[in-house]
This record gives C-alpha cells, sequence and structure tokens, in this order.
C-alpha cells in the first residue's frame, strides 16, 4: 500500500465540503454540513443537511450507503453531533452503521457541543481524523460559528456604485447603475441570509419590498428597519406587502399609538432605551430572535454607522463600469467616515466574480469585532 | 421575476455534474450521473449513480427529497432513462414525484435510448430543457460515450518520462523516475479504468501486478496483455497473483497445450487470426466483452502500436524535472513513429496538474479515431 492518503482524503472531502455549501441559505439556523460515505475508494453514499429538523448530512449518506456503509470512511464537513436534539445524534448512527474511520473538516463551535461527538466515536473504536480542509470547511459555516461564538449575527455590507464609488446620481436614480445579472445576484445574496437591514430613509425613498425574487423562487429574508426617529411610512410596501415579517428597531421615546398601528398592521416594532448603544443593542436582540446572518442593504448612512461601529464581517460590493459624478451624488458611505487611515478597517479580497461587465467582489474584515 | 434563470440553473447543475464526477470508476457499465432537486430556490433531494445494478441518481435524489419534490425541478447531467432495464424507468418516477421542470445536460447516446426518456417527460406535461453544460457533462462520460457509439473501449495511454521524454535510463532503471505523488495517482486512473493494457515485454522485464494499492483500496482493472508471440512467463505474478482477472491476447497459432497451462492457473487465453488486424480485434474483442474503458501503460512499443493505430483518446503524461540522456535510454514511443508531420495526431492540453516538481498533462486527441 502507498502511504500519501492525504490527497485521497481531500477528494471526498472536497465533495463533502461541496455538498456543505450548496445548501446556503436553508439550513438555518443549523449550520451547512455535507457528508460522502467511502469504501474501497468507492462512494457509498451522500448526504447533506437540508432544513433544520429533517435528516443531518450523515443519516443522509448512511441511508443511501446501506449496509455498504460497513466498514466505509465517513467525510464529515463538520464535526457529528452527540446530543439529541430535534434528531437523534449522528454519532450513534456512524457507530450503529459500522462505520471504521471518520474524517471531520470543522470542529463544533459550540462549546456544549465541541469534542463530544468525537469522543463518543473514539470510544467506540472508531478512527477520527479531524482538522482536514478546515479552513475551507469553516469558512461555509461563516455565519453559523460567528454568530453561536458572539451572540452577533455575521453582518455582511452590500452595496451597488459607479466606478466612482456613487449608490445614485445627483437626482437620486439609483435603481440602474448596475446590470440585470449583478440585480438578480442580489437576489441570490438575500436567499442566503436570515434578515435584511435597511434604514427609514431607504424606505421613504426608494419603497423597496426586500424579497428575494428569483426564477425559482427562493427564502425572503426578514426585513429590518433601522429607524430611530420613527419615520417609516405606514403605507409603505414593505409594511403592507406581508411576503415576509418586518420588524422596526426604533427608540422607547415612540409614540405608542403608531407603535400600535404598526402591529395591526403585522409589522413589529422593538423598542431600545436612548440611552444604550443602539446599534449594538440592535443586533443582539437580532441574534437573540434566532438571526445569525444579516445583509445590510443599507444607503451611505446606514453604511456609515455599521463602519464606525466596527459590526461587519463581509463586504460585498458591485460595481458598474459608469462615472457619475456629482458633488451631490451619495456615496457608499456618508457620515463621518474615518478619522485616522489606521481606525479603516482592513479588508482581504476573497473572490472576484463578472457579470458581463460589472465587477462583484467580496471582502472579508481582518481581525475586530 | 427576474428573468436570467440560466445562472440559477447553472448553480444547480454544476452540482449535478459534480456529483456525477464523483463516481468515476464505479458506475461502469454505466454512465456516471448526478442528480440535484430543487423547489423554490432551495435543494431538496440530491443522489449520483453509485454502480451498476443500484438506484439510478433520481431515485436516490427523489428519496432524500420524498413530498418535497412534488412540483420542483430535477437537474439530471443525463438524460432519464426510459426503458426497464435492471431498476424501473426513472422516466416514470420523475413523473410520479410530481416534478414539473427538468433540466438535462447530456442526451443519451444510445440511439435506442436517446431521447425516448425526454418525450416522455414531455407527453407527461413536464417542461424539459436540454443541453445547459452539455459540454462538461458529456466529458464526465466521454467513455461511456465513446464506447457505446464505436464499440471500441476508449482508450487511455499512459506513461511517465524524465524531462528528455525518457521511459528509463540506458541501464533499465524506470521505477522511481516520478516522485510519489505522481506514482499514487496512477493508482487512481488504475481505479477508474475497466481494464489495463501492457505488452508481454513489459511483463517480462518489471513483473508488475497492476493493481489498484491506494490508501482505502480501489478497483482492480481487468490485466490485459498483448502477446503476439506468447511468451507472458507462466510465473509472473499478473498470472500467479488472483487479485484481478487477466486475459492475455496472442495469435491462433499459438500452442495449444501452452493455452491450457494458462487456463488453469485462470488466466484466459483469447486468440486472434494471423490475417486480422490485430490489434483493432482485440479492442473489438475488449468492447464485445463490456469493457468501456482501457489504461494503456505499455513501454515504447505497445504505446507506438497504438500511435500509429490511431485507436487513442486521451494521453496521461507525468513528467518529472530529470535528464536521463543515452542514446539507449528507452523512450516513450519507439518503432517507427510517425513518417510525416502533417500525419502526427494533434492534441489538446485540458489539464495541468503538479504534484510537488512532477507535472501530470492530460491531453485529448483532435478528430481521428
Amino acid at each position: 500500500m502507498l502511504k500519501g492518503g492525504e490527497e485521497l482524503d481531500k477528494q471526498f472531502m472536497e465533495l463533502a465540503i461541496n455538498l456543505a455549501e450548496s445548501t446556503a441559505g436553508q439550513t438555518s439556523p443549523n449550520p451547512q454540513v455535507g457528508c460522502v460515505i467511502v469504501k474501497n475508494h468507492e462512494i457509498k453514499g451522500i448526504g447533506t443537511h437540508l432544513r433544520a429538523g429533517g435528516h443531518h448530512a450523515e443519516i443522509h449518506a448512511l441511508k443511501m450507503a446501506g449496509n455498504a456503509a460497513k466498514g466505509g470512511t465517513a467525510y464529515v464537513s463538520l464535526e457529528p453531533c452527540s446530543h439529541h436534539g430535534q434528531t437523534p445524534p449522528c454519532s450513534d448512527a456512524l457507530i450503529e452503521a459500522g462505520i471504521k474511520r471518520v474524517v471531520i473538516a470543522s470542529t463544533d463551535p459550540n462549546p456544549e457541543v465541541s469534542g463530544k461527538g468525537i469522543e463518543q466515536l473514539r470510544n467506540a473504536g472508531i478512527q477520527v481524523e479531524t482538522g482536514l480542509m478546515k479552513e475551507e470547511a469553516d469558512f461555509i459555516n461563516r455565519w453559523f460559528f460567528h454568530s453561536i461564538t458572539h451572540n452577533i449575527p455575521y453582518i455582511t455590507l452590500k452595496f451597488a456604485t459607479s466606478l466612482d464609488g456613487k449608490l445614485a446620481t445627483s437626482s437620486g436614480e439609483s435603481q440602474w447603475i448596475t446590470n440585470e445579472k449583478s440585480r438578480e445576484d442580489v437576489h441570490r445574496l438575500r436567499h442566503r441570509t436570515d434578515a435584511i437591514l435597511v434604514g427609514s430613509k431607504t424606505v421613504i425613498a426608494d419603497d423597496p419590498t426586500l424579497t428575494t425574487r428569483l426564477q425559482d423562487g427562493g427564502n425572503n429574508p426578514i426585513r429590518i428597519i433601522l429607524d430611530r426617529s420613527f419615520k417609516t411610512p405606514p403605507k409603505s410596501r414593505i409594511v403592507v406587502e406581508r411576503d415576509a415579517p418586518t420588524w422596526i428597531y426604533t427608540l422607547s421615546s415612540a409614540s405608542q399609538r403608531r407603535i400600535k398601528q404598526f402591529n395591526n398592521k403585522g409589522t413589529a416594532v422593538n423598542t431600545i432605551d436612548e440611552k444604550e448603544n443602539f446599534l449594538e443593542e440592535v443586533l443582539k436582540n437580532l441574534a437573540h430572535k434566532g438571526i445569525r446572518s444579516l445583509l445590510v442593504e443599507g444607503g451611505g448612512t446606514i453604511n456609515d454607522a455599521f463602519l464606525n461601529s466596527g459590526f461587519f464581517n463581509e463586504v460585498i460590493h458591485y460595481q458598474a463600469p459608469v462615472i457619475i459624478g456629482g458633488k451631490e451624488a451619495k456615496s457608499a458611505f456618508s457620515g463621518t467616515g474615518v478619522q485616522n487611515l489606521s481606525d479603516a478597517p482592513r479588508l482581504k479580497l476573497i473572490k472576484e466574480e463578472r457579470f458581463d461587465d460589472d465587477i462583484k467582489r467580496t471582502y472579508i474584515k481582518q481581525g475586530g469585532k
């Protein structure tokens, strides 16, 4: 037998990670997980976690493999669970099926769970290896890992600008800066996020619905309006059209009559005490309500608030090859901005995609909150 | 609703094709097929054909999806079958599950089957689209498509050389030109092929076993020895060690006593009439026996025979950064070679991989047999 099995293990782990990646937007509040069962270098079963409450990836793969799982290796992108949640523990199922070896990419970030699945497998005499392609697997569940360890949603700032960084012309035209493919891609982002956030200024200016409108449907995110001065018009489409829940965040000093008016329409109004740090309290409250990922489609003011607070993890920038110019034309970040260059958040470009002439760049913030 | 669903369709078809790709070497004589079932932009089921006789990809995916398949779209890398083979037709299963739309990459090359599955689906009122990512999907099953349309196996010539194209030193040393990772990769090639072919000269010189020795096992190809003058030693490991079937091809003039000697050891000896085109007859016979893919690990003489006959489809060249030199050192192709440059087969480089300092290049022959 040859040495150097790592390349072979990688081949199957890559598939498991690909399966995990494929379910973006449909597993929350659970993480995305893929599983591949292999014996004698042949694939015997594949699985992916489709939805919270449904089978875990390992169970789907074991079901497909049937008796062929016996003596095989299971490649799992995330440590198998060992606790009785909505479904029985996967570690038990792997043991019962006679799996001989388990290769794991990410370990569970939940301190109550971490390592316990591995321990159970090892106690049953199963050979367990961890850490193969951990970076790639961790990346897929960055929203899950971040929200579970920080109790703050994983936050992505998204904006679309001209070459010169403008969100709109001086006259306020903004709808058609980027092309149709870029705009379709934004709907993919919406499908993949638990919630979407705008400021009341955007609601007033654009009257958006913030729903996911893909050819084949898609999941609508919960719609969050940051509205300190509670100016959201009760007749806005986001309030009237009930395609998805809408939650408004305002101050406790807001008129109770107005709050009732919105509540009666089915829009939840949440209030934050004036003295507290408004944005941080909103984010903690969202996490408390189970929001693990948040897409900010704000205008310049909202973007600036997130920039200054440091509460963001990822930046997605669509850039169209058009020059808008104009001192009054709105930029992606208004407000005070960063005062010293050394305070500017450092971003790392991790992906560049093209949609015809538009460019989409995805950055991850290095360090910080 | 936005237009431009092709990008979305591609996203799911890519996964289906990836699933098809993952089972290389385990489905023959059946093709590799992947299936993804999607509704409301969510993945509801994934499947891949694991083994001939087992479920087709569509069935695995439908089982995982359960009731959620109703009203969904099925992405299939190959046209669903409509005939009762070892398993019931997939077109029926898709219809029964209430699938609304089927997107197909490759159509079936088998003239008896081609288009019939599509027709059945359409007759049941299902929207069927074909051709999305056809090139990528066709490529995965190139061995299947070629063998079923030409009745000749899909043939890959594989050789490992020094920088200066030498298979061995003047003294005949050849085992360690390329590094361990390259040699491991050759075992992956073996796992993925139905049969492996060498000449009797290689059997005599190297006494190879030609088995698949990967860390986690792997399928052994059937071992074919081209042996016109029937010189294979009865004590060769390939004859004595019964890890996989060994088939010798020789001429009808061969000694019946010697043939019986090999048959008694479990090695099948096939004879070809002297007057016929030896190589072509061997290949037809292999196809007739169900061999769809053939890996040639020949020395210079065998390689030259394939080169001159035109019977090859793919070339895999491992090249190590070492210079061997020497007029007597064997080159990858000996014999007469091509006389006119215009007769040299044209190859297209389709993949370049690195194994530390070694380079692996995969070429496809353009046109020809």
